[in-house]
């Protein structure tokens, strides 16, 4: 394994390893000072100090910060009797299980674990903090081999209390800034958006409509720019009017492609930023009486297991998912410095354009 | 809590009861036969010997039930060390994770389990023993406060492995003829394929189709003869041509359902046994230039979350997979006599009708 230079960042190391590495000597004991000590400068009990270390979540936020800044400060380091052996159990924690890519995530993790002989406990946090508590707390009575979290944002304090549990923590396709001393695994976004502009543009066509995802996840956001980029490499200047906001979901899909129809002069393609935004627009073409793939082509993105049994099957472009979510489980198993070159944190798998029959050439 | 005569079935006591519960005096120890006599007499090691009573699989089939049968001819009381106190896991083990209404399962499992402070360990065994194998070595490791099957079937032997750990057993939706001292929970599956029938029926059609789920699958089978008695109901007779066979999936709706398309006077409406057998029909009715729900009307079975968002969206029978895992959950936590009146171990909960857009009346 390479050293990846862990005394840089020695906060960060214990979520970083694998759980069973020999601990570097950096890590040795430095400072002797005790959990008392600790626990009198804090003015809180033992037991209150003892939580924190634990990851505990029957603390006050404003606490579990005093009691972390004095540990940090004091160099304590935590017992790390978890790590020294496997629990057999790592956990996806997941925002909601109501989509339809959320069982590709728990599949690809769940593949690859059982054959490492772990199982998998998944958990919804339906972006609620109380569910999330609940989680750590049941996360700190059983342990954890590793987390995987695909979750939009976890707060500071539950990161940290996911850190004190001193196991390893990966990242699925973060939404937001992922924390860069965090290892992710996400998509080649920018990539696909491109793909999927260009081979509207090799089919002939000129007027390319957007349904674009949400404004403030950046893998939506290098989808847009993919697609830009491809418009301008064809010499078409963006047009804004033919940009639609959008959610992923399906319901923006179905109102942002009835807008675009509704323009003067409307496009012939469409490069749908999710699979259910695609459908949406299948959905408002159908009411327009139009039929998608002749009279308007659309590409999605993701390729859900279901896309391919839309009518007509949806071009789009693939998301690894799953694999996504397997090269996770693999980083918080083996380490990521034995799967990732010394110091790297954030990896991308490749996006790939399936195209079925719901894009055609340009008519008339 | 109702007592159930658990000294009628002395072996399946142990995954009926709730992890909790105070032992029934009719298993307080009787014959204080040790584990060196049984090992001496199966002729095997003392290891071995307690590899079975732990679950372990590394054991032969004969030698397991060898050492199975003198245990229970000794009336050998296992240790109940484990489920004395809960471990704060339960356990969805599931054939794949490919279908759309897998999630559903994990969704209904995970919402109520969290509320309870317990995490869900997901298994797929792919129908694979090997796999099946992996999970029970994970599990015995581990221990797990109850076990939700939403598998086809489960070998005997590996049923025996589960019912060693202790651990509460419930069936969700069983296909195959469940074990009638397992718990388990379905749906009202007979009573929509009634319903769906009767929708059909009312909306003027007469020539109802039928694209059938698998054969070998009770469910599927009582969709089927809910169909039958809605058609003898309404005094028209079945017509074997009408009936396509099928397996729940996308293909076997679209041979099905151009198949039928066929015919010298084909059906203007179908009952499809699934979505995604529907959705086959949606594609065989589009190669054909007809409209859904104009031309011929669909209904499909199970309500998934994509079926909403089909084009046009899909009139169907809800089969409430969420609940029924949720139900599961709420069986293995709680014990199955806290949940259901004494000595009950089956439950159905309802199927509905939702009414969508690929229904209409009948032209001409």
């Amino acid at each position: 394994m390479v050293d990846t230079g862990r005394t840089n960042v020695p906060d960060q190391a214990p979520q970083a390893g694998p759980a069973t590495s020999p601990r570097p000597a950096a890590e040795a004991p430095a400072a002797r000072v005790t959990i008392a000590a600790i626990a009198q400068e804090a003015g809180v009990s033992v037991a209150t100090v003892s939580k924190v270390l634990n990851g505990h979540s029957q603390v006050s936020d404003s606490t579990r910060e005093k009691v972390e800044a004095l540990l940090e400060s004091h160099n304590y380091l935590r017992r790390r009797s978890r790590p020294t052996h496997t629990v057999g159990l790592i956990d996806l924690v997941i925002n909601e299980l109501d989509s339809p890519w959320s069982v590709e995530l728990v599949r690809g993790v769940e593949e690859y674990a059982a054959q490492h002989r772990t199982g998998v406990v998944v958990t919804a946090v339906h972006r609620r903090p109380a569910d999330t508590l609940r989680w750590l707390d049941n996360l700190a009575q059983r342990g954890s081999d590793g987390v995987i979290l695909a979750v939009t944002e976890l707060a500071q304090a539950q990161r940290r209390q996911v850190q004190a549990l001193n196991a390893p923590l990966v990242v699925v396709d973060p939404v937001g800034n992922p924390d860069p001393s965090i290892p992710s695994v996400g998509a080649t976004n920018w990539h696909g958006g491109l793909t999927a502009t260009q081979h509207l543009l090799e089919l002939g066509h000129r007027r390319i409509g957007l349904l674009a995802g949400p404004e403030d996840v950046l893998s939506a956001r290098a989808r847009l720019d993919g697609y830009r980029a491809a418009l301008e490499g064809a010499g078409i200047p963006v047009d804004p009017r033919l940009m639609r906001p959008g959610d992923f979901h399906h319901g923006t899909g179905l109102t942002g492609m009835s807008e675009l129809l509704a323009l003067p002069d409307p496009p012939t393609a469409v490069f749908a930023c999710s699979d259910l935004q695609a459908l949406g627009a299948y959905e408002a073409l159908r009411h327009a009486g139009l039929q998608v793939g002749r009279d308007v082509s659309i590409v999605g993105f993701d390729d859900l297991p279901t896309s391919s049994w839309s009518s007509p099957p949806l071009t789009t472009v693939r998301q690894p998912l799953s694999q996504m979510a397997a090269m996770a489980a693999r980083i918080v198993l083996q380490g990521v410095d034995t799967v990732l070159p010394g110091g790297m944190r954030r990896l991308e798998l490749a996006t790939e354009l399936v195209v079925r029959a719901s894009t055609g050439p340009l008519r008339d």
